[in-house]
């Protein structure tokens, strides 16, 4: 075989052979494929697109490159949850909690990527101790005796995924179909659960920016799942906005403690774990249907066992699990200031990408892989969007390590904020399920 | 600007502006764009096309990467010829010595890729002495004084060229019209004549495979030319099968010798060098019409002032002008082998590429840049499509450096050759003229 010709059957339209697939992830693997090479043929599939057996077999071939987690010896529903991604999205947070009081499986493996704010782990690490480098055996005995784990990745996950990842990252190949699924999906089996939700945002802060698109891309990573023998179901839910109030390390997981406390539903966080809870138990076959799944979930959280189940996460890990029943305990920022509204209204937009880009700015996030990340720092929105507002009345509050920093991310989040004199038409946060 | 930014919009079927243009082929140049960016939208213009304005501005881009020969010190009219490129193409050798001898100022500066044979440059190589690395003054003083001459690559002409090219190459991004034409074009314009000729050959051993496809090339070629304010015509010619009956560096040499000395037509050699030279003499003002410009150079042909030309010019690059008036004084390979045919009929096709291989087999050509070519092997065609051919009657002549050689060429031979009872018809070979 020879990847000039492969590349120009895909440049012409043609469809590559599940040999030909194989063939150039290997290479891609092994390295023996130059990037240039690489390069051309992402982009010819960008514009030319994939059939479905063919995003299939480039999920199946990336998931090969590597190593997959051997869940075989863990009893029980095992379970995982994937978000297309956005700006405020603790989910993981509250959703493995809860599932892990039920009993349901529930194991992460995460890198460390770019971004507005840290990924799960990052969050986690709000507490001092927390431990995640996690080698196989303590992984699998933590998963067996709490439900719950999250670790970095010890293991040699889907290598050619790395390698496409970061080259469609710097080649305009991001935002195609079957490459967006075959990334996906290849990580999401190779940590071996038998359950998978996924949660495709949309809007002006996800990575789909109206509903159509990201049904679409729901509907490809439903089947790609289900060819490889999983349960899966999906739903596109709204990222125009950060998902609930906090932005930030350490004060998303404030927000995720006051939801599993009961506190709070944080706007839409908590309906948001119900759904995708209610996908995973009613699909893994531990609730006949989703009112039972929400009952199981509402009463986990009412009881305290999805809040116990966190601080043993915690403590599994080597944290302090105090700062689970008392989140005054997390690390604070210096500087904290309010942002008051220019005038009186209903807010009709909070650009969630620019939002982001504020806590990235504040230091919540990752320019680049060498960044170390301020768990203090962040975003507490005040108001939502469909909130009445009077003039002078606090938007926001900006946490931030000095006064300069605090003025500087607040007249920013003015102009991440529009707001009119009437109030908004809002569509429903979730948006579409798709089953 | 931001290279991303400029391949998404490429990929989404966007226009790149003029500035757009010049910021990536100066990054290109300097190397500051990595090469997986470059095959990234290499492939996006390769499926997306580019509209008339950006072909031309990416031309003029890629002339201005680097030096431009400045002409300006050289009295008459300087003219330049190109052709996609063909097996036993040698109509530089036949044109040149011609248009030179009528004064047309003929300077060649070409460089030495892979193919079938040599280039222009190693076929002259068949005479030895012969020098190809003239400085600049030299460059300029042999063409004032002989109005002809030939150099390899003292500039540092199109270096941004040299970098897309070598990577179209190996990422499927070669048959694009508007990257065709931008790497013909500046290369072209860099060499400062007033005129250019083109030669688009069609056929399966041509660039492009069919007519339609070669004429839209020849106006695409055209208009950049024009736009760029030269003087522009463009033929379109059969590459079905090799160009006269010569293939390999010194039997080319000598086809082209004995056309200039009025021995041969050489199949079409003679008929496509007038055409060319028509269309010089007539855009250069020198002729009035094509049946002048024919008899102009039929006459130069007839007096053997061409084929004195063709002298001047070996002498005056330190070669032996003898064997222009004597071929047998040029190099010999050691074996020749004549080719039977199998069976009586009439040559329906000759397979242009496939004999090119046979010939770059025997070490006439250039695999890899490091090939050392053998000027004397080739082979003589002594039946062309559309002629009757007795059973055992010859129909080539193969040249090598022995005996096996010959006879695994010889077998390769029969293999490109196919012969039927039926005459066949054939088109002119003179498909299209475009002006």
């Amino acid at each position: 075989m020879n990847m000039v010709d492969l590349i120009e059957k895909k440049r012409d339209g043609g469809e590559l052979s599940t040999q030909e697939i194989e063939w150039i992830i290997r290479g891609c693997t092994s390295g023996e494929i130059p990037d240039y090479q690489l390069s051309a043929l992402l982009m010819a599939i960008c514009i030319r697109g994939m059939t479905e057996r063919e995003t299939f077999d480039l999920t199946m071939a990336m998931l090969h490159s590597g190593d997959i987690l051997d869940l075989s010896s863990v009893a029980g529903l095992k379970a995982d949850k994937h978000s297309t991604g956005g700006v405020g999205d603790k989910t993981s947070l509250v959703l493995c909690p809860i599932m892990a009081s039920l009993g349901v499986k529930m194991s992460k493996m995460s890198g460390r990527g770019l971004g507005h704010t840290g990924g799960t782990l990052d969050k986690l690490e709000s507490f001092p101790g927390f431990r995640c480098n996690l080698s196989g055996e303590e992984f699998l005995g933590q998963l067996r005796e709490q439900s719950f784990v999250i670790s970095g990745q010890a293991a040699n996950l889907c290598p050619a995924d790395k390698i496409l990842y970061a080259l469609r990252d710097v080649t305009g190949t991001v935002p195609s179909v079957p490459l967006i699924v075959s990334s996906i999906m290849s990580k999401k089996l190779a940590v071996g659960a038998d359950v998978i939700v996924l949660d495709v945002k949309t809007g002006s802060g996800g990575f789909m920016k109206n509903d159509e698109d990201a049904e679409i891309l729901a509907r490809e990573l439903i089947k790609v799942g289900r060819a490889a023998g999983k349960k899966v179901g999906a739903i596109v839910t709204d990222m125009d906005e950060p998902l609930g109030y906090a932005v930030g390390n350490a004060l998303e997981v404030a927000e995720a403690i006051h939801v599993l406390q009961g506190k709070t539903e944080a706007a839409h966080l908590l309906e948001l774990c119900l759904a995708l809870g209610s996908l995973i138990l009613t699909e893994g076959g531990l609730a006949r249907d989703e009112g039972e799944a929400r009952d199981m979930m509402l009463s986990a959280v009412q009881s305290g066992k999805a809040l116990d189940k966190f601080a043993a996460l915690v403590k599994a890990q080597g944290g302090d699990p105090a700062a689970v029943y008392n989140t005054d305990l997390l690390p604070k920022a210096g500087c904290v200031l309010e942002v008051p509204a220019p005038q009186s209204g209903y807010v009709r937009h909070l650009a969630a990408s620019d939002i982001g880009r504020i806590c990235l700015h504040l230091g919540g996030g990752r320019e680049t892989l060498d960044s170390v990340i301020d768990p203090t720092v962040g975003i507490v929105l005040q108001k939502k969007v469909g909130d009445r507002v009077e003039a002078g009345e606090s938007l926001a509050q900006i946490h931030a390590k000095d006064r300069a920093s605090d003025e500087r991310a607040a007249e920013a989040y003015l102009q991440a904020c529009t707001i009119t004199a009437e109030k908004p038409v809002l569509p429903p946060f979730i948006r579409r399920r798709v089953i």
